[in-house]
């Protein structure tokens, strides 16, 4: 039985809201989000994400003129938010090690938060195609902020950290992703095991507890909306 | 033009080996590998990867019964020599860490080494229905090896490392993976930087170049061919 009495793209429906959001096209992204990571991606169409929003094919296209458009939508929604709180990092006064445990935690946080494992979507084949470039490009830059935050500790502690090692806090902030993957959800003390092992690995020696403390006044004042 | 003359299973076939590997099994295998990591699972068929390796879908069908069980059959291969040499590691009276140390760089070393990024399709939503249980407890079972190799290094260091840092070093081996699907390839100090970290966030405080020279004699010993 269908219900669905929707009359095109601005009109009010009349049925009830099947999905999370706020707006249409934030329910089509919960429905796509959900469809993409546990049916997958190739095996998702678009009138699949519409038929779970509840509103007719025509309707999501006003919203998204293609299924790579709503899939790039999604990834940047998991960066959004870590890209902008690094920048504004970058711009304040404070010790690098407490600015880069900010950013570990807020990304982790909002990676375990979100209520998709979106992250997943990153190994696709489809993001290495020219369509996503410009997400990579955006994720890349995010990489590169915290191997920046990285290095400028690794410095600090005189060589005592680990070859390489700039490149270990992004990849240990995405561990969660695997984690969620694999066990439902990443453990709680995600939040604080994956910024103090970031730390550590830099050879960073000292106290984690005041560390923490500090990166919590940072966010407290930085945290984006 | 098609040159394939396929006869069935078992009769030689006249045509150019079109894949890399010693059987028809081991070809199918490396054609599977390449179009599951490069075009999605999903996006391809058991017939183009007979195509690919230059046989009939009914040769293919021989040596297996269906797409997902070409799909168990690479993501095996992807644990079963680590598997091995964790069991190994247990029964051989050596400290702790340099069994972890071993087992994560020699882990490290074949996720590079392997000529497809195979660890990518661990995030599939398909590995979580029925036909993937078997699978999914195997590569628990190396989870756990890693899992209670880092406890005893955990005890061993006396509180000096992370709370919850026992799941780390198996997921920080994980991470070539996400390298090799960014950047194409792991950096060559992978190999190097893994291992020490694995040691480092369980708060391993010993000398890090002394540890590689006993694992490395551990992997002569023990190693799988």
């Amino acid at each position: 039985m269908n219900l669905v009495a929707n009359f095109g793209p601005g009109r009010p429906r009349v049925e009830q809201r099947r999905r999370r959001g706020q707006t249409p096209r934030a329910e089509i992204l919960d429905a796509a989000g959900e469809l993409f990571t546990t049916n997958g991606y190739a095996n998702t169409s678009t009138r699949v994400v519409a038929d779970a929003v509840g509103i007719r094919q025509a309707s999501l296209y006003h919203h998204f003129a293609a299924k790579d458009d709503i899939l790039d939508a999604l990834l940047v929604e998991t960066i959004a938010a870590p890209l902008e709180l690094a920048e504004r990092l970058r711009d304040v006064r404070e010790p690098t090690p407490a600015r880069l445990y900010a950013l570990a935690w807020f990304d982790v946080r909002q990676l375990c938060a979100a209520r998709w494992n979106l992250g997943a979507l990153y190994l696709l084949p489809e993001l290495r195609t020219e369509r996503f470039a410009a997400f990579r490009l955006r994720r890349d830059e995010l990489r590169g902020h915290y191997e920046t935050l990285a290095a400028a500790v690794l410095a600090e502690a005189g060589g005592a950290g680990i070859v390489g090692a700039a490149a270990l806090p992004f990849r240990l902030v995405e561990m969660v992703i695997n984690m969620r993957s694999d066990e439902g959800s990443a453990p709680v003390f995600a939040e604080r095991t994956i910024p103090e092992a970031a730390l550590r690995v830099l050879g960073w020696p000292g106290d984690l507890d005041a560390l923490r403390g500090r990166a919590q006044l940072l966010l407290a004042q930085l945290e984006p909306a």
